[in-house]
């Protein structure tokens, strides 16, 4: 895969982006990543990026030519090559983990990180997705496109040591993960429960599969409400309901 | 505002806290932030932070050992100040702009990044939060804490430089920001429309606040139910489902 970020603040994505599972993918050639600062295409001889608003208002707006030129230069280096072009934005779709499954099926991705109080409404014609990584403001979309690159990345084969690993955890089941222990048995009066010592594998599983109803139906009704319960679901459910009652 | 990151990367940090709004609070001496590695806490002669799960399962959990020593190092640091610590989860409540607002009024912020399986469900009762960053999973809390930080630092006081800017931006009054454009006035056939280049302000108002709830009412409707309408905002939005209709 081939990522391509546009931003004007290219040194924040050098601690991150070399860490942790990014870094081993780029090493293992699994993923190519080009940052670049758009402020190189601006055709303004003070090399401006932004400008005032029409109409008034506070704070400056990202213009749509170095922008515009930054996309062209990538495009001559990877022709027609079908690509997803990913405005950050908090007016955007609120990214999941659908998108990133989406996402990592592309065989490119292009994140456009804008900064000050927002875009010309030109540069949306640009891209294929407008995207927001949730319901919160932040100063710029920089952290937002490691956040989408990272939970993308690690679902693209190879990457993950693990395979079972992404498959389990919380928000690609559908349900939360249930609770989780490890040594030692006993920390500050706290014991880790019998179910999970004694070694039977079937009690295990189940207490597993009810834990983690348990904690989605008390923390997230609204992703409970998502998934297609099996008969055992429904019935720890209703004794889950019971327990909660009391 | 103290900030405390607990972190197995802390490298992951210094790009993004460095640069941008981050930085120049740091710099501004509006906040410290002080990232520490609590594998320097662990009890164990090999640096040990990670342990098989009891019952079996993928991965390593964190233990809660070197998380307990580091929250008390810090502790005798800042002796009983109230303080939140967060917990960065996937099954924890999903961030918004409400919860950047109540950590922008705490003295003190802790978060916890995790990595690998999960936690040992004992560091749980360590914290005052369990926060997620929406609905998708990461290799590791870095990135959400880093986002948190940014969404919570930009709204201290004297940060922003235009104190306006905070206040008028997409999920601070509500409603997704309207269309905005900068200068040229044209750009590859595209124009700017011309109410905002003609300067009647009162015109210009009414054009930003009806497409602003325009663009709430096609992208998020579910946002726009939880807005107040005054009488004005009523009658543009029946004016918008009529148009939206033709």
């Amino acid at each position: 895969m081939r990522i391509d970020v546009l931003t004007l603040f290219p040194r924040m994505f050098e601690g991150p982006m070399g860490e942790s599972i990014i870094g081993k993918a780029v090493e293992k050639d699994l993923l190519e990543i080009n940052v670049h600062n758009f402020r190189d295409y601006s055709d303004n001889k003070h090399k401006q990026v932004d400008d005032y608003p029409y109409g008034g208002g506070a704070g400056m707006l990202l213009k749509v030519q170095p922008i515009y030129d930054n996309l062209k230069a990538i495009e001559q280096e990877t022709g027609d090559q079908q690509k997803r072009v990913i405005l950050l934005d908090p007016a955007g779709k609120p990214f999941n983990q659908k998108m990133a499954e989406e996402f990592a099926n592309e065989e490119q991705l292009v994140f456009i990180c804008g900064h000050y109080e927002g875009y010309d409404e030109r540069i949306r014609t640009l891209v294929t997705d407008e995207v927001s990584l949730g319901d919160y403001v932040l100063t710029g979309g920089e952290l937002g496109a490691m956040v989408m690159i990272d939970a993308t990345v690690r679902l693209l084969p190879e990457v993950l040591g693990n395979q079972t690993s992404a498959k389990t955890d919380s928000h690609s089941t559908g349900l939360l993960e249930h609770p989780q222990y490890t040594r030692p048995a006993e920390f500050n009066g706290l014991s880790v429960p019998e179910v999970l010592t004694n070694g039977h594998h079937r009690l295990i599983e189940e207490w597993q599969l009810k834990e983690s109803l348990r904690r989605t139906y008390l923390r997230r009704p609204d992703m409970l409400a998502q998934v297609d319960l099996t008969p055992e679901m429904s019935k720890l459910l209703t004794e889950i309901k019971h327990e909660e009652q009391e």
